[in-house]
């Protein structure tokens, strides 16, 4: 509960329309597309740096926790108040503030929707690559904060590749800014990586200077399908290891691509084992050369059927199954846990493998899903999280996926964080010191632990 | 001056070889290619991570500065002991551990070569993009402490986005490791690109995992010639305006261009007043069209002559002509000082004209290098720091140029780094906050202050 002093101060902050702790508004801030909740006592909408700097500092002096919000598709409970407090909701700080295609970037505030950001761009003949699938609702203060990656991430990488440079508030209310519009730049520390997946927990994302990429001349979809999971699999290791790069290699198991099916009807083919949703893009030329050496390593690895997507229309189709797949398979059963255990490229169909032998043996139901290109698996596990017995055999397969991941020298999380989610399992993939040293600079940046605590260390 | 109990620990730590303090010892390692000197009380060459992590833990006792060095290319100070004490020199540690083309990485140790590093990824078919001027001689340990670039920055990027983890050692002695194999890594805070381009100051990198990229298949350079400057910079303008992403623009004056000629003879047109080194790589077609682009993009800027360098002979020619400038140029006079101010690439034509007035105006003799594509200038000002009256005006002239960087929303430093050149300047381009946060930080990690102490904060 925040005393009546603290509620005038940050009424007088944000204005009346900024601070609201209404019952219905808190619970709508209480949870995001992970399973736990948690209720803030207010939930307060700056409109400017300066707001955010004057809430920080409140909260801060106070020692009441902060914790920042921008759509809430996180899967993994990273705006999930866990210790209540403040939801500091960014979606009102939501202008693109300059698009410079001469030096190829933007400047945005947090609260900018991806997709209104993309729409812009295309207007210019640019794009922001980080894609991920929430993209037309997740903000790009929420893509920061977890580092989002995509489908796109194997060929153009994930939302830290793409800083150029920050404004940031820190816990004390202090405002810094670093980086610029220079594509070199090493003036002072490389700090703005360092907030990017840090999840809220070091500073509150104020600005950002963002690379952005001009749209490619061409582009080309292809679907291949397989009468067997590990000869889809291999394909993945052995495009990647001819030297190809794809913007994407998406992979589907016969439980997801069915699962796809019956919802959206797109004319997949429901008795093949695996399907791989293969794309590249570049100059027209270039393109229609990858895409034969693509199809040929395909054919090689036992494909049974290639499709190429001509048209922008067809292409469409084939994305939009593949998007709507947690959706679909969200919708089976009560909940739908989405794993995101992550492995070099080459281990992929160990990985594979070794995750279906897991959840056979624990009876589950599970659709896999990844983006196989680069290592990143998406699991859909199909549960009803009142199920105690159930959830327990959930819980034992999670653990045996990471405990899997670790002998293949994944990580814990590929793209969607760490959050409540995945906090227990850090050490398993951190070693002690390092999860000092995290401490350590939580504690030079946040000293009073007031942004999002109780989470990642 | 270190005790003797110090020394003999020192000894017991690395043994009788790995120390070393005689008299010529010291003064080999008190400079590096920038001008200052301060001599070392000892040298260190450790040989493992175990041995780095026990001298750190002796020198953070006794409170010794340690300086780390590769090759001592630097030519901003950074590895020149300013507060004596301990350098410790990681030549030793030089191996590579590791090649995955299948996972498109390496694992080495920081004093590998980086022009070693290329051999040796060549004969799979790969490349390590950041390739610094000094690659034939210079240490990845070094690159990653400048955050080093080269003329690839335009397409490729810098070292801080080929880092994919990083083992490092703390002041304290500490190991921290972090980061993997994964391309998708969200596991714990994003520590690597703050150790890179923190010129030693944060902690010592031991091991580094880095990304690596196939071979292009093609690749095409051009060199285009000016009669008048501004259309050179315009070219560089308006050809990234376009959407095309060249692997580099090297930007060239009539000074320069006289000089490489009379150094090394290449055939250079000595009457132009500009010249451009243009080169694109990538699937043999779409090279093709994109340089057909490029050169009617010079046409259309005033290009007097385009030349196409066809074999792999006359490439090689025209980039050895372009990277002998900075050698050739050093020895004009006692001293060449290169400047690296760096401007967004919508600038660049504003920046040139700048520069050269304030060149002109303070009479000194200067030639005009740039990594143009990227923003990256790089004026070479030949001079003797002995003459005082006329490094009074070179010292003018820098920060008139600094000022002019800041107008045109530029930096300080595009690759050659802070060090002892440039932190007075700092200010000029980070604020208060923002300096004691850098300040927060490496109290964070160093609290004694022992590494690189008096640089960068």
């Amino acid at each position: 509960m925040l005393d009546q002093d603290l509620k005038n101060k940050l009424v007088a902050a944000v204005g009346a329309d900024g601070f609201q702790d209404q019952p219905e508004v808190l619970y709508s801030f209480s949870y995001d597309a992970h399973f736990e909740e948690s209720r803030p006592d207010a939930v307060v909408f700056p409109e400017s740096t300066t707001e955010v700097s004057a809430v920080l500092g409140l909260a801060d002096q106070a020692g009441i926790p902060v914790t920042a919000r921008g759509s809430g598709t996180s899967i993994c409970g990273a705006p999930i108040p866990k210790q209540q407090g403040i939801v500091l909701a960014m979606t009102k700080m939501n202008r693109i503030l300059e698009v410079s295609p001469r030096d190829r970037c933007v400047r945005v505030q947090p609260g900018v929707v991806n997709q209104d950001l993309q729409t812009e761009l295309a207007g210019h003949g640019f794009f922001y690559p980080p894609d991920p699938a929430s993209l037309s609702v997740s903000t790009i203060g929420g893509n920061l904060a977890q580092n989002a990656g995509g489908p796109r991430g194997l060929k153009y990488g994930v939302t830290k590749d793409y800083i150029m440079g920050l404004e940031v508030v820190l816990a004390s209310g202090r405002i810094i800014r670093f980086g610029s519009k220079n594509v070199k730049d090493v003036t002072g520390y490389n700090f703005a990586p360092l907030f990017c997946g840090s999840e809220g927990t070091l500073g509150i994302v104020t600005e950002a200077i963002l690379r952005v990429v001009p749209l490619p001349e061409a582009r080309r979809t292809v679907m291949a399908t397989y009468q067997d999971l590990a000869d889809t699999a291999n394909t993945v290791a052995e495009v990647i290891a001819s030297g190809i790069v794809p913007v994407a290699m998406e992979l589907m198991d016969k439980f997801v691509i069915n699962a796809v099916e019956d919802a959206a009807g797109l004319g997949l083919p429901r008795q093949a084992e695996g399907l791989l949703l293969i794309e590249v893009d570049g100059v027209e030329e270039a393109v229609e050369k990858e895409m034969a050496r693509i199809a040929e390593k395909a054919r090689e690895n036992g494909a049974t059927n290639i499709k190429e997507a001509r048209t922008r229309e067809e292409q469409d189709d084939l994305w939009r199954g593949r998007r709507s797949a947690y959706g679909v398979m969200a919708r089976m059963a009560p909940n739908c846990i989405v794993e995101d255990a992550t492995v070099p490229v080459s281990r992929v169909p160990e990985m594979i493998e070794g995750m279906r032998e897991i959840f056979v043996r624990h009876g589950l139901r599970v659709g896999i899903l990844a983006h196989a290109g680069d290592g990143n698996m998406h699991p859909l596990i199909s549960t009803d999280v009142r199920d105690k017995e159930e959830w327990q055999r959930v819980e034992k397969a999670i653990r045996e996926v990471f405990e899997l991941a670790v002998r293949l020298e994944g990580t814990l999380s590929g793209e969607h964080g760490i959050g409540l989610a995945k906090s227990e399992f850090l050490s398993m993939f951190l070693d002690q010191a390092t999860l000092e040293t995290t401490r350590d600079i939580k504690r030079a940046l946040d000293p009073n632990n007031i942004l999002n605590p109780g989470k990642f260390c």
